[in-house]
């Protein structure tokens, strides 16, 4: 992994670094000694009239994961210390905050040092190609090998069941000070099923009312293989030579609206009377009552007409379209970290039971693909995509690369140039894209990930 | 639509007919004057040592939508009268049922009926190509129609929300009953949220008892497009000229996993203490208590490792593999009809709150596809996918149907083949395919609806 670029922007100020930056916004990375801390990592910040502080936040370093020889006890510290080995890995993530910067700044802060615990806690079976039924290597049953032979499952599979869990434990953050929060003891019970309490990571997640959240992509490179962790709506695409390969889905109100309408379904007090969970292709008014409408339930991917009652009028759980797509006329993303304390403006009704942190999780093989010189890997926050679509960024890449092939910071360039094509030039008092359609006012982050010479011990 | 063919099978007879039918085996058509009435619809049951009665239930007939004039309130019959129109819908389904054929013998009466019910009361709105907010028509706001372009409804949302909607009523099958079975308050409460209660259709299904359940794989050739919907194991196939064209997905225990997992978290009382929510690859026994086995959650796409405690050794929700996985130790599929007093044996465990009646809803449109003379739908029941993958059966078909291009019964001999196929042979005590491997043991239909031809009106 010779390098990797980020760029973040915020709308507003000249090119050039005079933004206010905020803590984090420059990727940190750990583990000096690797290839990673010689590569060019660049970060701008330029502030906008959209918000006061750059919301995204990114993350990139080695993870090193100790190997412990598959047998071993975990009394036997003596032994593992013998045969301790080092698995190496890379990552890189972006996290996308809302109601201020905090959770992104958490999360950047804690997420890799989630799955690099949840890495070496399963490392004695990543390192085989079928993992053991047992950690320990003991076979208490001779057929156990053809058990986890018939569920098919492989070492990736253990890499993604560690990501899930990664996310699952760094979602904790501020869990315990929402304890005294809850108003109902239904909401209690309800929260304690839907956002499970674990432990709280870190002095930092302890701290205090974290009112913010923030979406979560990871990327990380171990054993061979690309695994891309989404939650909530960045995303990564890989650019190759002859093809784009999505690796990311996002979590939308709209995307996710299913989900969200049967969980309003099994449990409408969490509606508190103000909401409705049925979809309607706009608010409903009082002239409307006593007509058939178009209307959405849970169940359905299609559309029906249903009579509208008074109660139809309330605002929709899920509402508005594209950007403009709501959770509770509230939040525009339905999956990340944070937002214990969120609550819908005016009311008690809390946000938090919609959300959830599992991510999907993507695996490219690359052991399967000829790797070419500049095919990369593209994460980008949602203000990249919301004004260019993959083929357009794809485009670029190939032909920003293969013009620049000398250029040793060609990947920062791209990425710097794919941020500033999202961001537009200022007329007069809006922000325009080239082809004269109105630019993106977000927060903008974009990683350019070379995958050729990967370093092949990780 | 000139013809469409449906063979059952059940095992251990001879081949012609001598078996026990039950009722409705042989599929029923409606509406006498249409084209699929002069088509040949063979169907030979026989019978096997597996069980007493075939389970499988088919169903073909023409749907006869009547059309409102837009505009028209629901007390101006006298002008309906005047303007009525009919649109013409052709439906195939294949109901396999479990715990005996009364379920699929009741769904094969009354889901056509739903399915033309849900459709006539949309079908001012289907006959447009863009539905209108209202489905009388009239305008309350003026941007209505941009509302409903933003959303990209059209006329085919509103068929498939029809299906899914007409499934929702269908699965009422024996649900008053079901309440007075319910044996805590709890449960009545979450079966009530988990499976509205609806009217009760029909006098067959008020009837009693009905212990029984069924899968559902509905097809309808309407307004130029194929639905088809699908709740259960069963399968469509489109077998092109040059292409394959799944037309469903599968739902078992194995495939909706993390649904039933979640439901289990949410309502551990559903499990009623004997059952544990986490799936492994083998059941669990008393060596394995405090060992590190692998495990996957509701969250879970990949696996971890759990340290093992004692709760864990109960039974799993889910269990086994393939054709082996159950549901609560008791059912291979996890949506379908029916099912409402279905316990686990020797509990007061229900399985009903697992199920989903909710169809997943495939469109095929001809408009954008050269249908050739041998292209052609196979739906058929999991008793033949168990045997053949869809590159067999499309293989075998149009082979088939190339060889026998002068005969006015291919596409019914067609069936018969492939259900023989998947029948196989008996050699001793077994039935064998010819690659020697183990046939079907399980009912077999089949469907195979040429393409080519179609009636246009509809």
């Amino acid at each position: 992994i010779p390098s990797q670029e980020i760029l973040g922007f915020e709308k507003g100020a000249s090119e050039r670094g005079a933004g206010r930056k905020t803590r984090g916004s420059i990727p940190r990375q750990l583990g000096s000694a690797s290839p990673l801390s010689r590569s060019v990592c660049t970060c701008r910040v330029i502030n906008a009239e959209k918000s006061e502080f750059n919301e995204d936040q990114a993350a990139c370093c080695q993870i090193s994961v100790r190997r412990r020889e598959p047998g071993l006890e975990e009394d036997q510290e003596w032994l593992i210390l013998c045969s301790t080995q080092f698995l190496t890995g890379y990552y890189w993530a972006l996290f996308d905050g809302h109601g201020g910067p905090e959770a992104a700044i958490i999360a950047s802060d804690y997420l890799h040092y989630c799955i690099k615990q949840k890495l070496e806690e399963v490392a004695g079976a990543v390192a085989e190609a079928r993992p053991p039924m047992h950690l320990s290597g003991r076979c208490v049953c001779d057929s156990d090998p053809q058990f986890v032979e018939e569920k098919h499952i492989h070492a990736e599979d253990v890499v993604v069941g560690a990501l899930e869990n990664a996310f699952q434990e760094c979602l904790q953050l501020s869990a315990r000070s929402q304890e005294a929060e809850s108003n109902t003891l239904v909401h209690i019970a309800l929260q304690t099923r839907l956002n499970p309490q674990d432990e709280v990571i870190g002095q930092e997640m302890e701290a205090t009312n974290q009112a913010g959240g923030c979406t979560a992509l990871a990327a990380l490179y171990f054993q061979g293989k690309l695994y891309v962790a989404n939650a909530g709506d960045s995303r990564a695409i890989l650019v190759l030579k002859d093809t784009t390969v999505p690796m990311s889905s996002e979590f939308t109100p709209e995307t996710e609206r299913q989900r969200l309408q049967h969980l309003a379904f099994l449990f409408p007090k969490l509606l508190d009377g103000e909401f409705t969970r049925f979809e309607f292709p706009r608010r409903l008014k009082g002239d409307d009552v006593g007509q058939k409408v178009l209307y959405r339930d849970y169940f359905m991917e299609g559309w029906g007409y249903k009579l509208v009652e008074k109660a139809d009028l309330k605002y929709p759980l899920v509402h508005g379209h594209g950007k403009q797509a709501r959770l509770l006329g509230t939040l525009s993303v339905s999956r990340g970290l944070g937002d214990h304390q969120l609550k819908v403006i005016d009311t008690n009704i809390e946000v938090k039971p919609f959300l959830s942190c599992i991510p999907k999780v993507e695996v490219f093989d690359f052991a399967l693909h000829d790797i070419k010189e500049d095919d990369v890997l593209i994460m980008a926050t949602d203000g990249l995509w919301d004004v260019l679509c993959n083929e357009e960024v794809a485009h670029m890449a190939r032909s920003f690369l293969a013009d620049n092939r000398t250029d040793p910071q060609r990947f920062s360039e791209l990425a710097k140039s794919l941020a500033c094509r999202a961001r537009g030039k200022k007329r007069g008092h809006q922000w325009m894209l080239d082809d004269s359609q109105e630019a993106s006012y977000d927060d903008i982050s974009v990683f350019v990930i070379p995958l050729h010479n990967r370093v092949e011990d990780c």
